[in-house]
């Protein structure tokens, strides 16, 4: 059995998932007399109706979100988790997978370009080990819920099992439930999770491969091409998973599913949710194939360079806040787009309107 | 005479312009050795080389303008230069001119946008009055430097003698002399001033008027194309008007001149020019075919809704950090990339490189 390209967005949530985890519930912030209160609180702010741009659209959906008329933004926080995949094996990444490791120690010194942004908007900053290659110890600064030291490849068998999928969806959301605000920006560090994203990406919306992958860390044109092949070869030995859940236990990393159970509570809380990059839309398109008014709550910080990452945008729906030609991940482009976030609140709620600074209408 | 479309880049610096006014001299940042040592340094933080995108191109330039692989950002302002147009008589505007005036009140109380964004992301703010056509007093934050109250309607006259064309620009000279700091960014308000904007467009580059109109506050679809002819037959009475100085003396306004000297005065002190939306970038295309050199020091901080403004951008080969669908002014879009600018400084001085974090390289 192959995934015809329009079966899984028709996926049912009530679909058998082997995983057993049980989906919290995402209700839509649809509110027909709030979304008129709130269109008309941002036209009589004194500047021509929607020169604000994607800002009025942004002060809009967090107030849909909050339920109110005079949003807040409540101590932000950015998650970042790491894991290793066992996909490396197969030679689809340009660095070595000790990087992933590493890197986690500089985001622990506080030497990594996530450090820098978040420190300078004000954005907390966690770092949860979902399941890297490596033994920390017990460590300061860092979340230990590592589920195994990376996934198994999946290009030979299934990157985790059901029940490892279903302890890292649960991980996620416990972190979320832990959180003091309202607001929860996610970032990633695996090496090789480009391609992890790229299986989600191309078995959950039945893109092909080759549109999905990208240069990662920095492949030539070659080793994105094998990497493409890498991802058909494994989907087609794995045809058989396609229930959402089943597809991320066969292809995700353990930082992408504990980022879609992560993701799942915190709408299910009424957060604001900051989308990063390529890894982290893959990690919501899974969750968004479970609870697709997931999306109500989902702020899309930037559009990456990552080849995949737009058109994986395009078929969530979402419209990217920054295009800077990032493609780093770690939540940069989230903990960069938070002072945007912060201005769409800030105007709708400090700005005067037309009547109260006695300014002329239009003719 | 009319205009061919290349003529006016070639436009020597030399030219004979009436306006007596001298140019301050504007070098290039161009440096071969520091440009070497600031591509190592930003190559060799913890991420992939080229990973931060946009982000890098500007911690380079910003080392260029500063003569240093550790740039700073010291005291950044925004001056908010107001004025009136004559050619409001025309009906080129969606809103009264009255609104000019109100809104300047509006900056003073601080209930406008650009107070709003100024003040979130820590930047100073300055209002001045270029030649408002109101009589404000003396008042507490408002910096006088009316040349006139508000220009007259270049579709009967030049909308300013040379001399008063001088006296704006020498005063926004010495008003970039008054600041601390070593970031400006540039905001306007002036009802009529898209028009102004995009008749010196017209002029200064030869595109067709009706590709240099656009809605400004909110003009139809029959308002835009009349603002369009307003502009032909304008720029037909005043054909013998070239040369940049007196193209602005014709067709610009207080507030635009006033900018476009104190762009020319910052460039010249190798300060950061923050390029805002339409109106200031119709400023600094006349500071442009006066020194050219100018456009090393210009961070262009968004392209916005107002059409012209993304051809504008491509005639000055300028790249927007942000796409925000704006359209206000103010200084908005400037006040809006200040955290880019700040985030590009700042992982160029505070990030790990792969041999303090001894984090592996590429295979």
């Amino acid at each position: 059995m192959t995934l015809p390209a329009s079966a899984s967005p028709s996926v049912p949530i009530s679909a058998p998932a082997r995983v057993p985890f049980s989906v919290p519930g995402v209700a839509s912030t649809a509110d027909a007399a709030l979304a008129d209160r709130l269109a008309h609180a941002i036209d009589y702010k004194t500047k021509p109706p929607g020169s604000l741009g994607m800002l009025e659209t942004l002060a809009h959906q967090v107030g849909m979100i909050q339920r109110t008329t005079s949003p807040a933004i409540d101590a932000p926080a950015i998650l970042v988790f790491a894991g290793d995949h066992g996909v490396v094996a197969e030679g689809i990444s340009a660095f070595p997978q000790d990087v992933t490791w590493q890197m986690v120690e500089n985001f622990l010194a506080g030497g990594a370009a996530i450090n820098v942004f978040a420190a300078q908007n004000g954005c907390a900053l966690q770092v949860i080990d979902a399941g890297v290659a490596h033994d920390f110890g017990t460590r300061a600064g860092l979340t230990d819920r590592k589920i195994a030291g990376g996934t198994r490849n999946f290009a030979v068998e299934p990157a985790m099992t059901a029940e490892q999928c279903a302890q890292a969806l649960a991980h996620g959301a416990a972190l979320v439930d832990a959180l003091p605000g309202n607001v929860i920006g996610f970032g990633e560090m695996g090496i090789g999770n480009t391609t992890a994203a790229a299986a989600l990406m191309h078995k959950l919306t039945g893109i092909p491969a080759a549109a999905c992958v990208g240069a990662g860390t920095g492949l030539g044109p070659e080793g994105v091409q094998h990497k493409g092949r890498v991802i058909e070869a494994a989907a087609a030995r794995h045809a058989t998973a396609t229930a959402p859940l089943d597809v991320l236990a066969t292809f995700g990393g353990f930082e992408i599913a504990m980022m879609a159970g992560a993701m799942l509570r915190a709408a299910e809380r009424r957060m604001v949710l900051l989308i990063d990059g390529f890894i982290v839309t893959s990690a919501l398109l899974v969750a968004a194939r479970l609870q697709p008014a997931i999306l109500d709550y989902c702020v899309f910080s930037h559009c990456s360079n990552e080849n995949g990452h737009r058109q994986l945008l395009e078929t969530l729906g979402g419209k990217p806040l920054l295009q800077l030609d990032l493609r780093l991940g770690e939540g940069t482009g989230s903990a960069l787009a938070l002072p945007l976030l912060h201005a769409a609140v800030n105007f709708l709620n400090r700005m005067a309107t037309f009547a109260s600074a006695q300014v002329s209408g239009k003719h």
